[in-house]
């Protein structure tokens, strides 16, 4: 199992429409990778251990079966991925692709 | 549900024991936490969706139900396990506490 690992870092003046990436992004990007999507994840950063502000304002997840159609999607719809952003954010997200090494999903 | 996100960010020169990572530092986290974990995952940064090096070496997630008990076990063993750290990396992981706003899990 692979996991695509989203995360938006804080920075002064960031702005984040939850409702937006959780009813209309995430659907939309769900919608794009299709079968190769497990499940997805959204989380609101709520705090750092030591009380002060979470570094990432939201971190999101979605986990997938196969990398490489991933990359195909990416390839075919990446500019109406990222041209959708502004719509919820002007921050700019932290991507990567990871192999799920321990989980329940494998 | 709660979920606590942990990333261990690259940098030059950076170490990451995946193996004692998964079969000691997270069990042990695990333990601590106790009946307040539903579950973790452990992920190894693979790449950027540019092809480049992961952002983060390694991302892990523990979900948990209750944030208060989550801080109560902190201030009880957050120095063993913060202790335990340099056992299977040189890299300061980033923490922080979500919430989480979509998935199977709440």
């Amino acid at each position: 199992m692979y996991c695509i690992s989203i995360a938006y870092p804080k920075k002064d003046g960031a702005t984040f429409d939850f409702d937006y990436y959780t009813k209309k992004h995430m659907p939309m990007v769900s919608g794009l990778l299709g079968a190769n999507v497990d499940r997805f994840e959204v989380r609101k950063g709520v705090a750092s251990p030591d009380g002060s502000t979470a570094s990432f304002v939201c971190m999101a997840n979605i986990w997938i079966k196969l990398f490489y159609e991933f990359q195909v999607t990416l390839a075919k719809h990446g500019k109406e991925i990222m041209g959708d952003i502004p719509n919820f954010t002007n921050i700019q997200p932290i991507l990567q692709v990871d192999q799920v090494v321990v989980g329940n999903f494998w």
